[in-house]
């Protein structure tokens, strides 16, 4: 593309909606935000009258059929994901769309056919990789800073469970919770899962296993070359979000710590404390959403391939499903036996 | 007052006029930037089309003299700052100007006469303040986390030192650099300095010498309630923007440490190392400008207090110039010393 | 017991041994190091000239038939524990044993037979329960601190793995190095392992899976009362002896760190860096020794029960065992499935 | 020397003679302790038969007229050290004195000459030089890892101040407690001081102040090559002892920070936090001892320089008494004012 700016359009005004249009709009020079859509129309106008942007539509499909869209950012509920990347694929739009694609890989691969048929770009909403912490682990180990990657750990930790009429409709913890670590585990290894184990329990609330999930898990997942992982997910972690990685590889370690809202340590005649780390995620990670969006704006301005395909969202579903029937069937469970197509 | 948005003019478009352009274009809602002044127009116009503003004038004085605003926000060079504080004040419009209002105590003094008069609010741009680090700790002590404040360390070293044509006009450490401590220890202690003892070097760079100017310094301040400080400068802290403070009280100890780009610690074969602290004072202190902004418009749409007044500019100016006097006499000078009105 | 002071004969003079006898001789008061026994006489007479103990023996029998003596520490090689206690025990002396007791269950089983009938009490080696590590996150658990338990990580890693010779003998890494591990998860947990699932691979060195053995692990251990467990081994981490422990429970998290030669942090133009963790594990592990020594003794001459039992003793050597079924068979193991008596 | 092994005789079996005691007699296979002596007969015999050592004397001058004995380990009040090294350099002992050794510079100075004319060594109990944070500091300037010194800051803080009765007779926190810190600066900074400026206060205990002394202090030192010092004492930090120092240098900088009795941290619903520092200087500093007692019996076994010889212990007198007289008259003091000579 020779184009100086990437005219970006909405799709949803949702929580996470409004983080990226915000960012589109104020703090991404290259790109600007052109049209808004929401079914909640009110919602769609109040947000678009507060930045400035005069389209502003209840029907997605007239974003996705304004020529002077370059890109659509797909910030619906997840059961629209797949079906929404389809018809802006056939519109010839580029495509960002949140996590997960969908929850079978039936639906994701009809998506990604889609995708592919039409020759865009398709970026899925894993913002972790974007984090500060995780990127420089990463960056460690590309460098080869560790040397080769041995053993991994992955702590993510929320601070509460979510309502128990969400977690009925989620898809259970390893599609709804997990799949950021399961994407965080391919990210850092670099590699692909070949095993999962998933010892899975109800620790936190026992109205989460009435409703046939998890809330406290371990995850092991085994790598085609050889790296070990764990998961470890708990619903619950009464001092906040806690969200660290720490590898072992052959010429070293790096480990991250959580982020605080400050760096201040306070000693009395009691303890040397200091506050909790941060506890909502859009306060822990809205640095990364505002640089995977860049990224996706580079990606399609520059031609380049974007740093989170449909292939990466597709594989964390696959690991989520084996999660779950591992968990099921209490046995490790290989990716090549729950491959549906 | 009783409007909803602050109309707010910007008075120079310099490196940090554009931060406070930009926080109150985009991320202060009670604010809408409405006029940008420069005497370099050019550059005026070319940042009012990038944030949408439309009003843009060479002449200050033309922002001033609009009555549909209320607030201008003042980062011309220092030696314009009280010129233009007494300007804004008989044009009857709030005040933010950057820190130092002026180098001596008259030229202070009567801009913050012209403030009185006009029965304007004035705030300093002390952002250190409104850092998350340090507000904590003014926090701890004001809650009684850490009892009556005994001693107080202010370490403030900058990466390296700045150009020495700049040190040549900078009115020298004491006043240049030191300002921002002298502010923060007043703001930490809660309480008046009434004596100063400056112990410099010149340790970095010979050429600074020669400029007639110190680049490392201990400054000892002793307050009115009996609390002992020490400021610790120097230009050049090889390892990053080096910016602490530790308090001892009566009850316990407060500590803060320096902000890292991430959190990865990295184990190797020789050491246990992280990334380097935040090296330019923009990343360091970027949400500091933001919460001081915030602050300011909050005070006059609120009818509040600004939370860092022209008293405090003054009070900062007033140690410097005791600081240097100090050091010139090798011996303890009393603030009384230095009062020139 | 109304004996003021513990005599105590010592049998195995080898690395473990001598500090064992150096504590006893020196630096618990409330024992008196009065025998010394070693296959390697010369080495016992050396040892017990150091340390003014006049009766050097090569028969440990002996020491075992000497009615002026209390109890007796073994420290020979791990094939000879078993009979040694059996020995002791019969002789009525009170036993401090180096773990493992055995290798086989029924080994087991006949040597704490004989303490029960015996009516002894027996220590059995596990002195990382001592360190104080891993003892302040103990209390937080049983203090309630950070209430129910429900996700334990044990992080254990050697500098560099042991000679080959070794490692062909050692009974495999589940029983020589994560036994310590197995017995930190139950210490940890105040509670029994239902079952056992091993992710292990060769990663560090290729002849260690020549030689038929692994070289990195993950172990998940579910605990009866739903405790989710994983230990992570490696046999190398080149940055230095890694032995940490972490919990998340209902009401909190405790982790420890590593412990390090000093506290100096070194910035400098390119990184913040400290020194290595402990490379060794006597350095590392030393005033462990020490603590359960002295908590033998005491155990003893007040007649209460020792701090570590021949059931702790024997649990770690079951999940050693169940361990590496697990990972031969690929699948989690019940605990039940590898009693053998 | 040719001997194997130094013999040591210990003159005051007080708290830290009864730590130099142990030592000798257990933890340093260099020396042996073969005499103890102490005004209080009683207290020595009870030492000596604890320890095994059998000549036991009332008479400091039985044990320095004994030819047998090598060196002499001098813990007797402060106002006896001076005495008494001359006393053991005329009798031919090499000589290990606790500091100060004596409060003013005149009977230093009659004590050295008997030293320097006797031909013996002397080393002075400055332990903290051996301590592992403060010798890794030393190491690190001294490798040129920081460059060369600017800014050091030394932070010496006790628990809680002593008794008011000691209080009155200390000499006054410059010569009791500063010494150290005195020690340390130059111990650090490898060079003399030139000038001393001390701002102190009453802040911790009015009675302190009742009974002519201080309880909070910064003193400012200027080294001879350049390097600004500040050193910051207070009679009481309630969370602890602490201990600490930080040097900037013009190519990094180090710090230590305290030593904690674990390395766990706890996280509940309110704060990150870990117990306090160690909190008496027995247990913070008993390693130094141990290692600065093994230097001694090195340097005199092997011929070398003590590490820390009557100069240093005259030199850190010299500043707790230009300390005073700045606090006294409110203004720096050189120290060529002070020499009494």
């Amino acid at each position: 593309m020779t184009q100086q700016r990437l005219n970006v359009g909405l799709i949803g005004v949702g929580r996470i909606g409004k983080v990226h249009g915000e960012h589109i709009a104020y703090r991404i020079p290259r790109a600007r935000l052109v049209a808004i859509s929401d079914v909640n129309l009110a919602a769609a106008q109040e947000f678009g009258k507060r930045l400035g942007v005069d389209r502003v539509e209840a029907d997605h499909l007239a974003v996705l059929n304004d020529p002077a869209i370059d890109a659509v950012v797909i910030c619906s509920p997840t059961d629209l994901h797949a079906t929404m990347i389809e018809e802006a694929a056939k519109a010839g739009k580029q495509i960002f769309c949140e996590k997960p694609i969908a929850r079978t890989l039936k639906e994701i691969d009809t998506a990604l056919d889609a995708v592919e048929q039409a020759g865009v770009k398709l970026q899925i909403g894993f913002n972790r990789r974007f984090d500060a912490n995780f990127a420089r682990v990463r960056k460690a180990i590309l460098a080869g800073e560790i040397g080769e990657p041995h053993l991994l750990h992955i702590i993510s930790r929320d601070p509460g469970p979510p309502p128990i009429e969400y977690v009925k409709v989620s898809g259970g913890m390893f599609l709804d919770m997990t799949i950021h670590d399961f994407d965080m585990a391919r990210f850092l290894a670099g590699d692909e899962v070949e095993e999962v184990y998933a010892a899975g329990a109800v620790r936190v609330d026992p109205a989460i296993g009435a409703a046939g999930d998890l809330d406290t898990a371990l995850v092991t997942l085994k790598f085609a070359g050889g790296l070990l992982c764990v998961i470890d997910n708990s619903r619950k972690a009464v001092y906040g979000y806690d969200q660290r990685v720490e590898v072992l590889g052959s010429a070293g370690g790096a480990t991250v710590s959580n982020n605080h809202p400050n760096t201040a340590v306070i000693s009395d005649a009691t303890t040397v404390h200091r506050d909790l780390p941060l506890n909502f995620f859009m306060d822990r990670y809205l640095d990364s959403f505002l640089v995977e969006m860049a990224a996706f704006v580079d990606a399609v301005l520059d031609g380049t391939p974007t740093p989170v395909t449909g292939v990466d969202g597709r594989a964390a579903v696959a690991l989520g499903i084996a999660a779950r029937r591992s968990h099921e069937e209490n046995r490790p469970v290989r990716l090549d036996e729950i491959e549906e197509r």
